[in-house]
């Protein structure tokens, strides 16, 4: 049974907006280490970062049917992710796709599957992060589905959740919990700047996290060169 | 018996140039999406896009010297193309023969293992497709064969076969279908460039491809996410 | 039983700049083909070269707690050397680090491991070589070693060993050798480029290595495609 | 937030002892081909074959602490299935917890993570599918949860789903509709048993699944090795 | 284009026959080296040994409808092997066809994918050698080729040619250089008779292969651990 | 310049018997979590288990002329232990040599590389340790050294050192600390199987370790399913 869901939820977009000012790796450590997909996705071009609404598309392995699908429920803002039912490293997304997302104001693609069309991608600056890179075609033969919850890169992702992706990877934030994350990796942003002035004028972090007697406790031992 | 073929014919130089302005996706598709070879096979820059007839090497594991033996019958034009007997990431290729091939006119490499001095070849702008990059180097001890036929990343490729490569992979051509090919190539490449304006124009996929009928007779449902 | 070890002796300045001028392919070789690290190390940006001298630290897997140690008893010049107990792909390192070594004058990092921050870390040029990328972080927890001999991606590494990394890969130098070493790498280096300037004018490897005798030898034989 | 849902819902006795008289390539043909855990887990001797209920465990990188939490909330005939959040290879699991685990009823293992003991694991028949095999210990220093809902090896799981196991891999099963399911896959094994007979007497799937007609439509030609 | 090619030459039995009695790394070397396929492919279970004439199969990704078609034109004592035309880990196979395989007489199967069933295929001592193990199913939408040339695991494999499976891996025996292969290989059997009785006897491969004057010309030292 | 060491002394024999009692996981945790050979070295068959003194032996790729030269300097009671200088999958081993081990009272091998003859040493019952299987075979060209210090599958392995392995894995114990880690080993081995017998009579780990209040702290939360 394979079924699309129209005039799914979206997120809020200033809540989005918020999120695109950050990376990857803070938004992970606000959501207590928690929402990251697997590392094997990559960018295709770095510098690459992009936030938006989950648009979800669950397809057969070497098949691409569901894409085309997925375009007409597409809403400006939207990222598009999608996730094999198996793994596939067939070239799922070329050019042709890029444009028409692009059209519908998609904002970047997250597959873990392949891609094809790099240089075209990357000149037309469409961000995408994919597990693959290959040239070989898929087949329009099996149905999936759009807009229901899926597993991509072993998270789980709805419709409507917030993703962030950077040259580091791929962050999905419930959109329920979006609000509340997003001040917590604020406040996390602040206070590692203020770090790293302190640590690019040279402060220890031992001293700046005040781990000198913590090491101790656990039996840190110093020793000089001259005496070994 | 190892052997070295001499005087094999080349690809004709103008189905070459055709092949040279078409991507490898598109020559993959038009050759019925056989072809390509293993997606392992990465460029060491990006963008790359070369063209050119194959000048096909067999070499041992972890052993490149028959690449020598491969300069002395190259021609202007040519790619060369190397299979080791069996897997190895040694690092079979560098700057000094690329100086050598580049003098006899060889416009890029194809190899099924390593290479090294990548900042050089880099800045050469000798364009290399490679599963690996090591810089172990290779020793010179065990014959191979030179413009015989080879298996290299699961394709068959025959001296005079027509190779081209870019950001997506590496696709070959037997001479013999090569007009055939690129004719098919290029029709498709032009219905692309149409297709793209279309979609890039916002039309749907799901209307230019004539799908809906074909999808709700597969069983596609669409219900409203108010509904779920 | 955690040590750090104060006051390690460092290479020569005047070697280990000598070294900077040398790829590592160049060095693997004047080495007799050792000292290489695994190939899953690569640079997070191109080209990246750096030489310095080895800053030891061993880590548990996903705890990078010892990085921060080891700021302390940094010098400029050193290279960071990083290497887990067991193979871990988790974010060791980012921008605050990379920011803190910098202040230390540390020229580099090389990790068998994961780092983040990718973005940051290429915008200020602070090279680094991994054997993986993720935003996942680590704990602070558990003790390791700092300025001991360690094992980092296959080979042995000592503090005040000379670590260079490019493109290529990294190699390691022992201090007691480097002088001999980077002789014999000069001496490869001037001899390479007299070759280079021969092969680029057209001259074949075969005749300038004296190789057609013992190819012949060998067993290698000529035929005309044309008698096939 | 780290939590310990007590009392979970199992699945139905019966229904558990259905599935276990399938293996899970026909359980998961009855699912729609969905259910699959990813083909990295392995069991680790062979033959092996286990249904139950779900007990779910998510534990940190290279920290088994919760293992041992879950034990107290295990009823006899659970599976536990242990998914780290982020990928490990560390060894979570061996001889010990195996005994707590059948003190305390559980039928098996399935994680997405090392194990350790495997001699000793075989000897007692406590069977485990794994993601690797690892000697390397594991901290605890770190919470996780128990009986919350998962993502194992790229598949969702909640607390009393059906999970099935055997020499092919691992499957799931939601609660709601393993009742459904177990009649279609018992179904599906009637009818492939039937098919099994009537192919090994000889008869060909050509003719038993009516594909000539639709191979011939589709283009498929015969031609004689004599007529090439 | 998709053909399927009647009565395509078999290898001699005899020859055959002659090849069962020898191992696949003593085949390889009687080859020199060559026709050995990649090492990915193992055999679902151990010990096993199989030797026969290729009956070849070229498939799509995820599709296994050549299968049945390659069934018809079987004759005992063929080995199917099987090669997708790009990368697929999907289960293309399972106990019903390899009880329709063995009642058409074929002694085993490779395959550069997927297959299931591995209970039911051990139990019935059906030889298999894939590259996964998956009980992901396939579908039956496109055609591929029946008894053409192929590259299978990298390696070129034409119908009629001999394939020798065992423990160590697979490996192709061109048929009309099987006389002389057999020949060969048996003559490297009996000289390995011979040897291993004197290895077993004590007697050290330094001096059985008068190895001794070639090390020292090399420049192999000796010293005494108590000179170091 | 290659060298191969003579008389280098060997582990007491005692020591090594009482080893050869021990599983690898129990060695490697009295080490304090080190020792432990990386895990892509599984054994040939299970269960296997092999405790001696390591004869250290440094191949180059492809090459395992060297071994011939090891065996020399072989005595009863030794574990070969072999590293290439580059990663190499060549099968460097088979039964011959395992009958030349064997007459001069080798235990076992352990390899970071491939072996052959599978059936041939599993019917031998000689114990391996390796990182691939392979049929392909190596040549005898090139110099390495025995018994020398070497890095294998990631650990320094010196002469003297007693080497482990077991279904789990393979640990290295320095020569000079192995009595007291025998102790510390054998301690723990006294004190599992006494929680062995505690967790199999149904006591909970939770218990037994006094983990509760330590979890409390740690902020772990019950609640009840009726509840959530």
């Amino acid at each position: 049974m394979s079924v699309v869901v129209r005039n799914a939820a979206r997120a809020d977009v200033e809540l989005v907006e918020g999120f695109r000012q950050l990376g990857v790796a803070t938004i992970h450590e606000a959501l207590g280490r928690t929402g990251l997909l697997a590392r094997r996705l990559r960018p295709i071009y770095r510098p690459a970062h992009v936030a938006g609404t989950a648009l979800t598309c669950e397809v057969p392995p070497g098949d691409n049917w569901m894409l085309h699908v997925a375009v007409e429920v597409a809403r400006p803002g939207d990222v598009l992710v999608v996730a094999p039912t198996s793994a596939s490293s067939t070239g799922y997304f070329g050019e042709l796709l890029a444009a028409s997302l692009r059209a519908h104001g998609v904002a970047g693609l997250v597959i873990d599957a392949g891609v094809r069309d790099l240089a075209e991608l990357t000149e037309m600056r469409f961000p995408v992060w994919s597990s693959a890179i290959s040239a070989q075609g898929t087949v329009k033969e099996t149905l999936g589905n759009v807009q229901t919850p899926i597993v991509c890169a072993g998270q789980p992702v709805r419709p409507g959740d917030i993703v962030v992706a950077d040259d580091d990877g791929v962050v999905v934030v419930a959109r329920t919990e979006a609000a509340e994350v997003l001040e917590r990796a604020h406040a996390r942003s602040r206070e590692e700047a203020g770090k790293r002035k302190r640590l690019a004028d040279g402060e220890l972090g031992l001293d700046m996290y005040w781990m000198r007697e913590r090491l101790a406790q656990r039996g840190l031992r110093y020793i000089d060169a001259a005496e070994q």
